[in-house]
């Protein structure tokens, strides 16, 4: 079988390398790519030396030959190069946040609707972590009863790396809830089973930021659906002295167990990331995730052969996507946005 | 100096063993006590030999000689309680909830308003934590800045241990948010300084017990001030295999670095309970709390005797409490709850 050839468009977040690296990894042959210089063009063209820059993504688009294209740039153009793609009958696999507004988003669905292309995003606190993958297969399994919770916690660093000026101008990343919690909806969305949610509650505030007045740096939202509840926390406030860029967890509470997985660090504890914890009616396990096989990038590059939706449906997509942008467009503001529009 | 006498009247939790304990070991005398016939009156008078048991709580009312009335008696009775012992000239120290409509705070405002006698609420995950007195060391030293966000999580075992009938029935109880999540509420309160806060969200909802279609397994809330936000998951999920009766923690974020305490257990970690994680801006620490003073009772006892708020003022105890009751008196109905009025 021939390799699926891919492209990518926009390598403006570090995830552009992450996401090349799992397709390569999983057989996929990177073509070419195309972005406006960036910071990050010098590092991704020294670790796929086979990808030929191309000046103008129109190559990309017009080569009939490729049947994928990756999208990690600024966030704000993302749907449009997905647009783009999609008309040209290419599947997608886009950083998140795949959309910045509620408007890019209903293009996006109405695109697709015609094309049938893929529109797949890279919720990668799921898609890329061992104990995440693990704990689905728990569950799965019926290891902790019906999920009726999950507490989301994505905590990041600001310091730790220097940031482009747009990160910090949420018409550009689109905000801190698009950017950062959608994870945390997909993660509910994903454990609960649910099919569609509503937003309580969202909330962003800029606590800590008087030198970037409009950026937000914490953000919660409160989803609910018929059977569960999933509330998450994500902030840009994770002190230096943590020893990795985010504390970032994940709780899902069952009707017979509990599994907790701290996914960057165990606090104070066992060295190394992965680490899932399980609660049942009968002890308290510490579960080993080596050797767990993340199938993503595999079942992607299937699904862009046989036309099946196995690594995530875009029905998945679509809706994750629009509850961390409907959270955003109705979050109460606080802290030094408060008074402003 | 005479020490403080006091009688205890409701004797419905055992809350009343740890309140009582703490007020004698500060140095107090239990004179009395009274409770309807309940499967703790044995164990309390076998643990309070020194205490007489009276017949009517009248008798307690009228003996001048006793200043304060500690109360765990069923919660919809507290505030009956208390608000009779303070036309009486007396102190009250009552479990929480301390009340469980908003009606019944009213009165108790009011009548305290008019005698001002002293209502304190045992908030005991904070008060008798000494985890939890530590980390209020750490944050007034501003060791985490400015404290902008509180996490509660108040799970607990349903099954340990055998329940009255009343238990399942909100309209004793106040409901899950009423009396668990009012502990969730004084400590996002405590620690982050606010002096009033709306809540944001909140649900409550029967996941797990057909059994008992109206009790309230699960209970979220979420809070905001000027200057903060917390969130509170509380449950009555936990699974036997925990090794104790829940989890409960507290993460506080400030704008310098985290604290989170693990009240009860480490899972699948360090043995014992109390450990606080710290993260600043150099390095990750587990704080060893051994040793830690829990002033709450002598603060109370010198209160009651020198008119002093120095163990917790009456304006916290209300606020607290309020909040707990307007998020119960708000909350979004899911599971087996909804669709019930």
């Amino acid at each position: 079988m021939k390799p699926v050839r891919f492209s990518v468009v926009g390598v403006e977040h570090l995830h552009a390398f992450l996401q090349a690296g799992l397709l390569v990894e999983a057989g996929a042959e990177l073509v070419s790519y195309f972005s406006p210089e960036g910071d990050l063009l010098a590092g991704f063209s020294q670790m796929f030396p086979q990808a030929r820059r191309v000046p103008d993504q129109r190559e990309i688009m017009l080569d009939d030959t490729i049947s994928l294209v990756v999208c990690a740039a600024r966030p704000d153009l993302r749907a449009a190069t997905a647009v783009e793609a999609m008309q040209h009958g290419k599947d997608v696999f886009v950083d998140k946040p795949g959309a910045t507004t509620l408007g890019q988003l209903e293009e996006l669905r109405r695109v697709q609707s015609i094309t049938g292309c893929r529109w797949v995003v890279f919720f990668s606190e799921r898609l890329t972590s061992p104990a995440t993958i693990r704990a689905g297969e728990l569950v799965g399994a019926g290891a902790i009863g019906e999920p009726v919770h999950t507490t989301g916690l994505g905590p990041h660093q600001l310091t730790s790396s220097p940031r482009p000026e747009w990160f910090f101008d949420p018409a550009h990343t689109g905000g801190i809830l698009a950017d950062l919690a959608s994870h945390q909806v997909d993660q509910f969305l994903h454990f609960t089973g649910a099919r569609d949610a509503r937003v309580q509650a969202a909330l962003v505030a800029n606590w800590n930021r008087p030198d970037h007045r409009d950026f937000e740096d914490f953000g919660e939202v409160l989803l609910s659906s018929a059977g569960a509840t999933g509330w998450a926390q994500v902030d840009w406030l994770s002190p230096d002295g943590l020893g990795t860029w985010g504390d970032v967890r994940l709780t899902i509470l069952g009707t017979e167990g509990t599994i907790e997985i701290r996914k960057n660090i165990d606090l104070a504890g066992r060295s190394g990331g992965d680490h899932l914890l399980i609660v049942d009616d009968r002890t308290v396990r510490h579960v080993d995730c080596t050797g767990v096989e993340l199938p993503f990038a595999s079942s992607l590059l299937a699904d862009v052969l046989d036309r099946t939706e196995t690594a995530m449906t875009t029905d998945h997509a679509f809706r994750a996507t629009e509850l961390a942008l409907q959270a955003q467009a109705q979050a109460t503001r606080l802290g030094l946005l408060s008074g402003q529009s």
